[in-house]
């Protein structure tokens, strides 16, 4: 893979959910996602915690690594790259229910946390 | 035992509840589980904890501890292996309601937890 | 007090609620409880949370502590000693409501937490 | 100030409210709360937490500092002495609602809590 | 900049919110902010935390943090700036909602804690 | 075993040491501690922790449960338990180096902890 | 006991070292330590902690307790009264070597903690 | 591979040290190890930390991975286990000093801790 | 006070050591440490620890926090403000040794701590 | 910057220590390194930790994370990026002193960590 081609939810792999008829709750939380900020270059660094139940299918994990790693080179803002994800997860998969949150490593200060859901609550 | 035979609800005893009139809860929750990864071969690890409110049963907790440890050479996904965990439990003591998370060590970066209940809320 | 009398009731002392009108909270929590496993013989230890809100009484703490002290000797399943204590407090000082919960140090590998209301939610 | 005197409401100065139209919340919390055991008149230490949401005052910091010393040395149960700081608190300012927590240090191997709400829930 | 300008809201930039469709979460916390007790004239010092969920713009890092150093030599209660902060970003980004929490190191043995909600709950 | 048999040395079993030939270490710590207060009679609670470099022996970790156990209704205070743990694994086992630390939940508000070693430094 | 009468190391009850060939350390710690701001009349809080090898006598913990009662009404600053506390101590048990240090709650923004040893290293 | 065949040394690989004339230190620490009770048959669970400073050769974390992981099916004593993996990793790396630790989880309530040194201080 | 004049050690008032012939030590911390970055005039926020054993006198608290308050519209460099802070206290009161460490909040990802003594060791 | 152009000292910048005459010491750590797995072409991250004391220069803040930037798209084992980052610091401002050590996340389940120090101990 070449990270240089940049994010894409095509990178995401989905596996058939052996339990579809029970709503149970997947969390995967990973603390190795790097991006880099669209104004200044500098690389930005956040964990990404998926939180989702499971429609037809589940995601499966080394393509989820590999779909976060894509972002490695990508300019991206904190609120942008967290919908990003989410929108490419529920394209993917489908799930009855997913939130995506990234918590950034502090720049100016400030700890930064976005959180995002689908549906809406 | 031999864990070499596979999981297997039977290892499951279920003991008279001593106060079936009353809602109470009863949590259990174990590090010492392992099973291998169906893809790699290798061994996984993880945190199982079953919270649950007995019927007119709860599980001897060394039986319990049995049954774990029979997944020790068992070929299993992270989210099959938990929906399995809790449909033997739910089969050997009908509980008034139960939820069974594994919480397993860091694979590829990402941290996963699974976690399902019965009956759905 | 000798405890080779095992666990009464009557070892509780109601105190009158300084104020009865409120509902307002009490939590009472202890890591110095002993019993005895029925099965083994051998000693269990856990901590004895009581929270509740009281009705006409109060339970006067050294008391509690003499109750509570009572089992040191007793052979006692964990889920029926944790129901044990709710029915003697809720006898002794007939609370609004009240929760009694029992947290086990580890046996076989499995951490154990008992937990019962009265009345039920 | 002579702690002798004993705890007065008449020690709480109450300040306008700067945004009374908006419900907004105050936590004060304070680990230099003590007073004395009425039975064997041993010091007791609690740590106090005052949560409100204003009405047409605030409580002046300086002034709660000075009512909680006035307990210093005042004869209080755990029970009592929580609910007349809330009722002092309560007729000092008229908040929206106010909850007062005390969280003492341990008695014969128990540890104590009590929270008080008004209005009640 | 110069901080003896004092607090303004035209300080706070409002980018256009990349995903305006969505209701998501955005939290942004600092513990550098200070300013000066309005009775003593000394230094106080606060963790700020904002949350909220954006309407048509999210708030522009980089400015946040000028607007939260524009308090560096302002004389404010610690009601009254909390509510003045939530003021100023209501009416500089017009989000879904917004909660600010000012976090006070300890004056007088008490740590207080304050919290304003927009809309109220 | 019965407890009333009160504390013996002998209860202590002698595995031989596998790798005499190196000085290494071992750790024992158990929160499962209760003997009794000579002065008041009432239980005291105490996590015990051996650390030792083996000699000719190891202790047999299920005898070393047996020894710690049998104390459960042995008047003994602090100071005194910890020496005559320490005496009776030394003639048990005849380490290189043991210390012993026993770790006493608050009494009267005070926190204790006593260690002996064998040699002295 | 009447506070008022002031610190005095004539509270402090020395028993017999039940082991006094052992050079072994104990250690007491107790949060419930208060007495008066000389200079402002205003009540100070500490955590007292007092480390010592026995020589032939220890400490009675009840002992301990009143003498650190005691300061509650004594006028002291925060070096002082830990040397005071060491000397005391010191001259009632004459221990092979000790240590006392205070660990105060905050004041103008500063935590201060002060330790004296006995004999000096 | 088949941990079935037991643990073995040369599972180990070494590979040439880059920075041979300097002493540096590497730690490697995994909660993944489990080897069974030789007494009872059932399984253990421990956290194995090497640290060590490299001579000519570096051990490969694969092949650390894979010698530990061979150890599934071995019956081994705690104090055994860990000064065979010191051994093993001694004559595959040689290195300038080794620490090889195990920490076990609880067993009779009992929490173990063996740590091996090479060459011993 | 007027912070504008900038630090002086003049600010530190000594008093009399009322215990001089020991050796004793002394820590003060404060978070409550602002200056301002010479580069890019921004503020920067540290947390600032002093150990010391008194000589002839000890430093006064209140005259430690208005020295320390008085870097508030200093420019500073991190390195060059520890130094400073330990020279103005060496000068003020000539202490056995002191330590002086300040603990910066992040700045460019990092996070930065320095620490300097008198006597060097 | 182009994070292409691979690490190089000569993005490190000295500036004259402002108090050369004192061997105090500097820390600076970051969770912001990322490098790429020579073997596995993986990204893989780290937290670098640098402690030296100075010598005629410090190092500036802004080149030190330009320098850890550069790493970016560069292969490099753990025992060997730590080294060369202590050769290239040692090289830029000749310190006293210094050790670097880098702690990188889970890889096969085991956790890593080397430091290497200048001069060696």
């Amino acid at each position: 893979m070449d990270p240089g081609d940049g994010p894409s939810g095509d990178l995401l792999e989905a596996v058939a959910n052996p339990h579809p008829a029970r709503a149970y709750e997947v969390r995967c939380s990973t603390p190795e996602f790097t991006c880099v900020c669209p104004r200044t270059g500098q690389p930005d660094f956040a964990t990404v915690t998926v939180v989702y139940v499971p429609g037809p299918w589940i995601v499966e994990l080394k393509s989820l690594k590999l779909y976060l790693w894509s972002y490695r080179n990508e300019g991206a803002f904190h609120e942008d790259v967290t919908n990003r994800i989410l929108d490419d997860l529920v394209a993917a998969i489908t799930p009855r229910r997913m939130t995506v949150s990234t918590d950034w490593l502090v720049r100016g200060g400030i700890h930064t946390v976005v959180e995002a859901r689908h549906p809406e609550a």
